[in-house]
């Protein structure tokens, strides 16, 4: 990875913060031939510019998963005031992917390696025996649907044993493709290591205008691949009483992705934030 | 337009309640080699019977346009308890197609023939200025976002004119496709005549999770093609001051489609619901 500063000379450092929805997106990375994020955005910085530096994520997200705001760095030679860049590449980006802000950053800034914290979340809606096993169509592509009863005590007793540094080996992904595309690692932030440190992981019941939802939240400083679906499948195991809570801690310390549960579908899995220290804001 | 009822000896007359996301469908009414939906839910009624019979919809909604809550009948010559065609049609159909209810119905029984009402509902998310010009990708698909302001006042005055009966023609599709395809007519309920009765016409300022949205909801006998869309693009040229609500009567007496205002996207517009006498619930 180069930084997106240091290698072009007189150039300025941006950051992006950016929603979209990841449904028809091959995720956030650059692929060839593929419609991704990534790819989006660097297409549009072309068109409004004239210059296409790739743009660095804090992260990538996986084809399906959609970002509330997600943030990137690139260098630009062009001077261009914030304001303006912002409007222009909302003009030029589909609906589906929307920039909240543009702002230039001292040298040195990155998106990834600057980040102190991110904050992914994970929408379930639970469809009740009332709504004859469905869930409404506008809700499709942003929740999964869970047809069975969840225990809300006993899935924030598991969600409790993620709390604090743990190796998440078990609750990384360790398919070929994965491990072959972003090393194990979906953050980058340590190649060599699956410890993390997770500094709230908590589930709550919220209401929408379509029906209630259980929504988990999980703040940590840096997620492995496919580690935030992992960990909600093997919640929901636990949630729907296949599994005890009690059971976690043997889980991590196994250290073999057998020993959770499923990966949980992409659709309901949101970037919600990352955060920077204060000179980075 | 045969009666799915009386044609097929030894049937039974269904009604489907059914709720749709219109984004990735050309529109309700079945299409060669299109993705429709009344193509779908025939497809899926011919993977769970064996039969195939045309779904028959109160109206049709055009490419983009969602349902809330769609009425549509048909003939099946199999016995089958409404619970399951009701599950296995769900589980044929994508998850943006979702039937809401399936039951038997008195022979005769007709989704657009029986209707004595039907209401339509259109979405306007306004952007505000410390929105910075963006409205959030999860809402793209279901509304229309408007960046200059609109007068909610003005809007219901507008929206007054409407209620009784009247000509509107000149709030009627006048484009070559819309005419061949579906005459000028949406619901086809008296193809010669564009006189409809509106029962109740009236905007609301409603809160969603991600910002405050305008919705138009409009109930009456019947409405000709584009009539909703061609009413909300009038009513926004009033709304944003381009145009006084008095000169409302002066567009339908007009009888002239360039009286009035452009047609909104389809986008924003939901068929909300569709009422039946007490016989036909």
């Amino acid at each position: 990875m180069t930084d997106p500063a240091s290698d072009v000379p007189d150039s300025q450092t941006w950051k992006l913060t950016l929603s979209y929805d990841g449904t028809d997106f091959h995720g956030w990375q650059l692929q060839p031939g593929m419609r991704t994020v990534q790819g989006e955005v660097r297409k549009a910085l072309g068109r409004v510019t004239g210059e296409t530096p790739l743009p660095q994520g804090s992260g990538r997200t996986d084809a399906g998963v959609h970002a509330l705001a997600q943030v990137a760095s690139f260098a630009l030679r062009a001077r261009i005031p914030a304001e303006n860049l912002h409007r222009a590449l909302n003009r030029k980006l589909p609906g589906s992917i929307r920039i909240l802000e543009a702002k230039t950053m001292p040298a040195g800034f990155h998106a990834r390696r600057s980040a102190v914290a991110k904050t992914y979340e994970y929408r379930i809606f639970l469809i009740k025996r009332e709504c004859k096993d469905i869930c409404p169509p506008f809700l499709a592509r942003y929740v999964t649907a869970c047809s069975w009863p969840l225990d809300l005590t006993a899935l924030n007793q598991a969600a409790l044993h993620f709390v604090g540094e743990h190796d998440f080996c078990s609750l990384a992904a360790s398919d070929p493709d994965g491990a072959t595309r972003a090393g194990p690692v979906e953050d980058e932030g340590d190649a060599a290591s699956t410890v993390r440190r997770v500094f709230s992981s908590a589930w709550q019941e919220e209401k929408s205008a379509l029906g209630p939802l259980l929504v988990y939240r999980v703040r940590g400083n840096g997620f492995l691949h496919h580690m935030v679906r992992n960990l909600v499948g093997t919640m929901i195991e636990v949630g729907r009483g296949a599994l005890m809570a009690a059971e976690i801690p043997g889980i991590l310390a196994a250290r073999s992705r057998s020993a959770a549960g499923p990966t949980s579908a992409a659709r309901g899995l949101f970037l919600h934030s990352v955060e920077y220290e204060e000179k980075d804001r």
